[in-house]
């Protein structure tokens, strides 16, 4: 079985713009995210620019306020998905 | 648009059933599977019990020692998947 290829960075970096997708598509600022999230305005940015390390329970606040699931969040989208 | 249901404990109940899923599936023990992520075994054994908040860094070790993504750690399996 290959071993998948995935690094931190690339991690981070994948769900930064998944988040900033997402809440792009609901036509939100990143303040009105934090806002909805209950997290900080400050943090949101970096997640979005992959600069954290969050846990969980952050992402599940994040992936709540954008209406999608954490997987979701994790998934990579390709040509085939919108 | 619905807003997907998901809870913080339900979401590490779910992530640490599908850690213990797919160590099992390897035939591994949790201090092999701690080994292999550079993790300590009590870590691992309180992820398999849904009872840590686990950064994204720390997840991405044990999909790695799992050979498998992180999304699909946190994918909900249902009776159309293996």
């Amino acid at each position: 079985m290959a071993r998948k290829n995935q690094s931190a960075i690339d991690l981070r970096t994948r769900l930064g713009l998944a988040i900033k997708r997402e809440r792009s598509g609901l036509g939100i600022s990143q303040g009105e995210l934090a806002h909805r999230s209950g997290l900080h305005r400050t943090y949101v940015s970096d997640l979005e620019r992959g600069e954290r390390n969050p846990s969980v329970g952050s992402i599940l606040k994040i992936a709540d306020a954008l209406h999608v699931t954490v997987a979701e969040l994790f998934q990579v989208r390709d040509s085939r998905k919108g």
